[in-house]
This record gives C-alpha cells, sequence and structure tokens, in this order.
C-alpha cells in the first residue's frame, strides 16, 4: 500500500499537506476511495481511505492506528558536516534506516563547512524512513557551535570519538545497553586538543570506534550502528 | 608523505605502473630523489626515494618497509549488485575503510543488476585503502551465480540475512570471534525460498542484522561492521 508522511494527524489534522498530496493524486493518481498508509514520525502509522482526492490538500478517513513504542535506547548523534554535502545525505539516509533518534550537526575549528541547510537533509531523513519502515523521524537540528552544544549536552552516556592510536577504549565496549547516548564525530582534521579537553570538562569519554581511520561520515554512521547493536 | 598504490613490490618490481607514475610525475610535481610512501595492498608499506621519476614508470628505492600481519578474522561478503552502481561503489569505499577481506558479487533470481563491471569498483577500493590507512586490499570478484557461489564457499561459519520479522537470531550473537566467515546479502526483493532453502543445504545460518528494513548496500556495510566489532 502506498505510504505517505504526515505529522500531527493525532491533532485532527486528516489531510496530507501539499508535497505528499500532490504525489499521492497527479503522481501516483489515487481517487476517493483509495486505501493508503500514512506514517506521523512519532510512532503512529495509520490506515486510511482518501475522501477526498485533492491535490492540493488530500483528505482522508482513518480506519486502522497502530503505534510503535520507542526502543529502549536513545542515539543523539553531533557530528562535524563534510565539506561534500552528498556524504551527509548519504549519511542521514543510511542512519535513519538503522536507527537514530536525534541528530546536530556542530561547527568545530576544523570543520571545512561553516554553513548548512538541513532542509534536504530532512527530506532525505522522510523519504529513508518511509523506505526502511521506520516509525520515527529522528529530530534534527541547524548547525551549532561545538561549545554551545557540549555545554547544553543532557545525555547520560557521553563520548567523544578520536583518533588516538593509543586509545583502546572502543564504543561497543564502553557504552552500556539500554542508555541514551551522546556521540561527538568530528571533522576530517578531527577536535582540536583544546575541544577535546573541553569535552572531558563536560564529562564526555573519549572512545575509538576501531583500528582503521574512516572519513566523518562512516563513523557517524558506525557508532550509530555500534550503539544499537548493544541494545538488539 | 604522498601515498601511492603499487601490487608485487616484493617481487622486485620497482616502479610504480602507469597511472600511479602520471600522478606522481605529472600531477603531483615529484622529482629525484623526493621520498614517496607505497603500499603494495598484501600487507606492506614502503617508504622510497624516486630514483627516476619518468611519468610512465617512476622507479624508486626502498628505504624502510612495515609489513603488518593479517586481522585474527576474515570476512567474505557476498552480496546481490544494486541496479544503481553508485550505491555499490559506496559500499566498496565504506567496508574497505571499516575492514573486508573478500567481497563476492551474487547473482540471485530478483538481482535487479544482472551485468557488472568490477574495474571502477576495484579503483573504489584502491582509492580507500589509501585514504583509509589500510594496508590489505580486499580480493574482489566477478559476477557469479549464487548455487555456485555458495556450493564453492569455504568459510567456516556461514551467514544468510534474511529479512524475517520472527527471526531473532542476529548476526552479533550467532557469530564467533576470531573466526573466517561468509555472509550473504540478497537484492532488494531479497532471496526466494528455493535460494534459502539452498544456503541452508550447503551449512549457512540465517541472520537478522537487526529489526530495521535495510537497503542492500546498508545491509552489506552493517554487516562487516558487525563482524569486525566482534573482533575488537
Amino acid at each position: 500500500m502506498p505510504l505517505f508522511y504526515q505529522p500531527n494527524v493525532t491533532s485532527g489534522e486528516h489531510f496530507l499537506d501539499g508535497e505528499e498530496s500532490r504525489h499521492c493524486v497527479k503522481v501516483l493518481r489515487h481517487s476517493n476511495g483509495d486505501a493508503i498508509e500514512i506514517i506521523d514520525g512519532d510512532g503512529s502509522k495509520y490506515t486510511a481511505v482518501i475522501t477526498n482526492a485533492n491535490h492540493k490538500k488530500c483528505e482522508f478517513n482513518i480506519t486502522e492506528a497502530i503505534k510503535k513504542q520507542h526502543p529502549p535506547h536513545y542515539i543523539h548523534l553531533a557530528i562535524s558536516p563534510t565539506k561534500n554535502m552528498d556524504r551527509m545525505e548519504w549519511l542521514i539516509e543510511k542512519i535513519v534506516e538503522i536507527g537514530v533518534q536525534e541528530v546536530s550537526f556542530i561547527l568545530c575549528k576544523n570543520s571545512e563547512r561553516r554553513v548548512l541547510k538541513i532542509d534536504r537533509l530532512i527530506k532525505k531523513a522522510i523519504s529513508a524512513m518511509k523506505q526502511s519502515g521506520q516509525f520515527y523521524l529522528p529530530k534534527i537540528h541547524e548547525l551549532n557551535s561545538f561549545d554551545k552544544f557540549i555545554s547544553d549536552s543532557v545525555q547520560e552516556e557521553k563520548f567523544i570519538a578520536y583518533v588516538d592510536k593509543s586509545n583502546q577504549s572502543f564504543l561497543h565496549k564502553a557504552a552500556s545497553a539500554k542508555s541514551n547516548y551522546c556521540i561527538l564525530i568530528g571533522p576530517e582534521g578531527d577536535f582540536t586538543k583544546e575541544e577535546l579537553q573541553a569535552a572531558f570538562d563536560h564529562q564526555f569519554n573519549m572512545v575509538s570506534l576501531g583500528p582503521s581511520t574512516l572519513r566523518t561520515e562512516t563513523a557517524g554512521l558506525a557508532a550509530c550502528h555500534t550503539l544499537n547493536l548493544l541494545n538488539w
């Protein structure tokens, strides 16, 4: 059954927004009486019947609702954006498939990209959520300074990935199951010594993601996958 | 120091091949006496000095050699190629970064791509090996039929990833550390029941990579990362 994304269904808004309406009615040519599925990105999936196949505001009646519980853990990935935006779009697609709850972009001393538009990243996330059968859309935040981010961070288990051959504290051994995590991934030139110290001062623990030197986006994905594995 | 790839250095061939010579001499403008680094993709890294900066056959003298041992485990990923080649190139880049020893492409009933050129994939692998500081280049095989592949497979621990909500045997719990593994990843439409049965007949065990439905290339990467984590 065709699947659409519409937030705030629970608040009684039983219509698809502009883009999804157009896709439903103009592209897929659905009409009144057709059955569709809707996810709200907040844990619910609905089966519905189209009552007004308007390509600007397609209305529907809900016939069935399923609510999926949150996973027992929470992953907040904070990552320095790469110069090449394709790599960030790719990362978002992959971590949504694998599972992540929150994504922040952090501006570090060595960040190669100083400006970031998150609209396209949110679209990528919605598309990956639909594709992979996820019920939750992760929160994706605008670019923020490293210092502000680490001082605001509230997760229980906080980690900073750092490339240091002598660092043998692997993330998969340092993190506990069923916890909520924040993991910082730095830019290609890595975090500076000052950033590392500031993270320590805010109770972040230095971890390694493995013996290889990973690209930023590979490290982001590896971190999310590692933390999920601890909880499966 | 600039890094080049040249296989068979140990057999006494102390020059870079055509493309690497051109890159070294024409693009990077190295000349006689310059120091370079060379990896042979078979565990060795050399420091060398250019003795003849010829852009077709750049000769060098080795001044130092380091040999890196194989990891204690061996991962053979066998995957159905996706329709979109970018996704396979991406996969190769990522699994070389993360670590994989052998990659096979398998033609399944539901494979969307029936022809595959591996030249570009090998180039991607070489580039990722250089970028990520790996010493070994994985073996990458031409497309082979599923049946032929599973009957020829010689790994100790053999797995087939299959999307089945009732399948709770996760790869990270089913596999042992320090072993050699073969893991099969199917096409978008997954393996057929007949392929699954044929794999069982050849001692492959059905595993899940997690609760999400992953794209083919995401599954390939997740499988390699999971098996590596067991050994770190």
